[in-house]
């Protein structure tokens, strides 16, 4: 795409150091964690909420399209430039502003990254739950945008349950601060809210005010092996509707095992599901919900189960769920992770119709995920350059997705739409839905410059 | 107002057994539970979604207001038609359409009472946390346009967190569905939760998907006395900071004690202030965090307290906290409830201001409320037919108003801005985040028919 950039002018916003216009620099910046490819024309790295509006003052007279960007650990093309333009990259705003213990609330920058925030709160008995498994180098920034979840959301919600408040800044340019740091609020709009998980298409978030919570006094996990998928999923909604708010409460199916083994050396007795939990808060409930647990494993024929003596040994449990995604990328050429959310009652139904795809097919299907939420992880494996293989990926992908609209699902629990669900969004909402969330995409940025081509595709 | 009313079309949409014109009625329907009075034109009730959609066509082509009307219970004036128009009462949609106590997910008509939802509820072992005042006759569609909170809100939030999706007409008469069915949804703008709150301004709600929570086991209660405001303040502070997650946290001022011995009999011991907590969980973590909360209560300097035996003690306790709206309703002939919210560390100083405030203007402020999320209601206690008084109480407010805002606090935690708050909406929020949110009632409302004149005064 050809943009006439002013590159004087963007020097003189944010400095000559704070730019990349190398070409080195431009392909390293085309892709996220996806295989959305496309090159922006220039990487700006604000330091000040100033320059970002002065920033999206240029951008909007000249019409031209700005992409935030975190860590680019996106799994929906959420920071690919697709019609080129300005990748904002936000990780040298990365100061924790303010940590408040008397209120549990903390201020940051967007280029924070989680496990830097993590390791700040944790000696101060705090937490923030959302707990994404990209915490090593994720950004907050990112995660609001995209509204991550992560395996703690099955009790602690997901990134838009913790966000209090944002320091905007809208296309024209304004700052704009939404929300407050009191926890109830019926102030108007609930504009910071609308604003997480829009995926950088509404507002540049500049300032996050974040709820955070006391850190449990203990966790500890547990993990039980069932001969179906269908047990497995009968096991964990006990666990729920049994008020045992496990913190974790994972599957992992056959395939997911064999590539975790060959990955990591862990191995599995022979069954077709198993189901990692994690229960925390004080010792003495954590203790009598183990034993309720352990009840609901046996009434859900499991084959046999362990639970963790210590926290060494519950991080051990979970080390096998943790690997899944980095051994199934390694398992074939080709992996896509897809991210479909059913309500918890259909998760069995949604796996037996996911085998029965991957049988129609013969594309092999790895299933694991966030059972608790209904939120599962289909990855399709498969290699790229077969062309015949990559046709049917493109149609294992669509009745996935299908499936789960079926089932009363969403196409995304916490990825998000990106480019890659763009054509399942208009299936999942209806036209008057989608002209609505126009609506709103059109009244705060007019031009369209905000992540041009996301979510909607073209407006 | 003078508007020309096709009676006829009207008739049509939803039959003359639904509509009332009569003068006496339109009185009736002039006002809520605040002093905000103006008569609507006429009365409209609908029985379905589509005659609602048909009605918004209608009332669109001729640019008239429509203001959407649960109960009436509002405390902003939200369902007061202040320009007139058709006022729609939703209190005939008033059908619970689906308990699915596989996925703990109901879907109801806007017109259902709390309480009848509640009593359907309870023998499923299942509840919808969000617990106004006005339970006994709220309706589920007033607490989503209000965004109502409660004495658990502590624990379990407000009304916005326990809404999944919500089916919608549009101001032009589009019949949409935002959200979801799935515990997370990362699919398009989060719709639902902005239409939550927005007061009517943005949509009406014709259908609701809650979510409900198992019940807890049990639920005791505990009440503390103290001679001071700050030292009972401390102790709230100290039981969320201990992580004992109460169900109930609130306070009362002594003025407010008084108010309560006269309505009621309940007699209180010598003391500045009263606490009343609620704790809720399974019994044997309860037992636990009783001896914890009782540590507290010695800690922070309690002249006594008292722990409910059981759950009929329980509710003795709260009778005294429950009488407070009522009891100070007829202290004085008139009394003006505000709803002030601040961050929680704040509470002690906030008090402080509501007393110095009170001195200063010879105003009595009774203050009550829920402590543990930092929202209290003080209560501007005078005379309304008295010039001087009638004068001095607007300064009060605006005082209270201003300390709030002051203390990084907001105006409404849980009542709205209606038409009662709409001077400070402008001072709580900037010029650019008032804009933004104006930008969206455009919209979604262009010719601004949907409840206008709340929120943001003249568009």
């Amino acid at each position: 795409m050809t943009l006439s950039l002013d590159i004087k002018t963007l020097e003189q916003i944010v400095g000559p150091e704070n730019m990349l216009t190398d070409p080195v620099d431009l392909v390293v910046y085309s892709s996220d964690a996806t295989h959305t490819k496309s090159k922006p024309n220039i990487i700006i790295f604000p330091t000040t909420t100033q320059q970002v509006s002065e920033l999206m003052k240029y951008a909007s007279a000249n019409r031209i399209p700005v992409v935030p960007r975190g860590a680019g650990s996106s799994l929906s093309g959420g920071p690919v430039a697709i019609k080129g333009g300005i990748i904002v990259d936000f990780t040298r705003m990365n100061k924790i502003l303010n940590v408040d213990t008397d209120n549990f609330e903390v201020l940051v920058e967007p280029g924070v990254v989680y496990k830097t925030l993590e390791k700040k709160l944790k000696p101060l008995g705090l937490f923030f739950p959302p707990d994404p498994s990209s915490q090593d180098w994720c950004t907050i920034g990112g995660m609001i945008a995209e509204n991550a979840g992560g395996m703690r959301a099955v009790k602690y919600g997901v990134t838009r349950d913790w966000v209090m408040g944002l320091e905007v800044v809208l296309a024209n340019g304004d700052i704009a601060w939404f929300g407050s740091g009191t926890y109830k609020f019926a102030s108007g709009y609930e504009m910071h809210r609308l604003i997480v998980g829009s995926e950088g298409t509404l507002a540049l978030i500049t300032k996050a005010l974040l709820k955070v919570a006391p850190l449990p006094e203990a966790r500890l996990a547990a993990i039980a092996y069932f001969k179906t998928l269908e047990e497995a999923g009968k096991c964990v909604y006990e666990t729920i509707r049994r008020g045992l708010q496990p913190s974790g409460a994972e599957i992992m199916d056959r395939l997911t095992m064999d590539a975790v083994s060959k990955f990591t050396g862990i191995t599995f007795p022979e069954c077709g599901a198993v189901v990692v939990n994690e229960l925390d808060g004080d010792s003495d409930s954590i203790k009598k919900r183990l034993k309720i647990l352990e009840e609901i494993y046996k009434q859900n024929n499991a084959i046999s189960y362990k639970i963790a003596k210590d926290e060494e040994e519950a991080e051990k449990i979970f080390e096998s769920r943790h690997a899944a995604y980095s051994a199934l990328s390694t398992y074939k050429p080709t992996t896509e992770l897809e991210d479909v959310t059913v309500p918890i009652s259909k998760v069995p139904e949604m796996f037996k119709r996911i085998e029965e795809i991957s049988r129609k097919y013969g594309i092999m299907i790895a299933a694991f995920g966030h059972m608790g939420d209904g939120n599962l992880h289909p990855n399709i494996l498969y290699d790229e350059n077969i062309p015949e293989e990559k046709e049917k990926a493109e149609l294992v992908k669509d009745e996935i997705f299908r499936a789960a609209l079926d089932l009363k699902g969403t196409i995304t629990g916490e990825h998000g739409v990106g480019c890659s669900k763009i054509k399942f969004f208009g299936i999942e909402h209806s036209p008057c839905s989608v002209n609505a969330q126009k609506a709103i995409k059109k009244a705060l940025d007019p031009y369209n410059i905000l992540n041009p081509g996301k979510i909607f595709g073209e407006m």
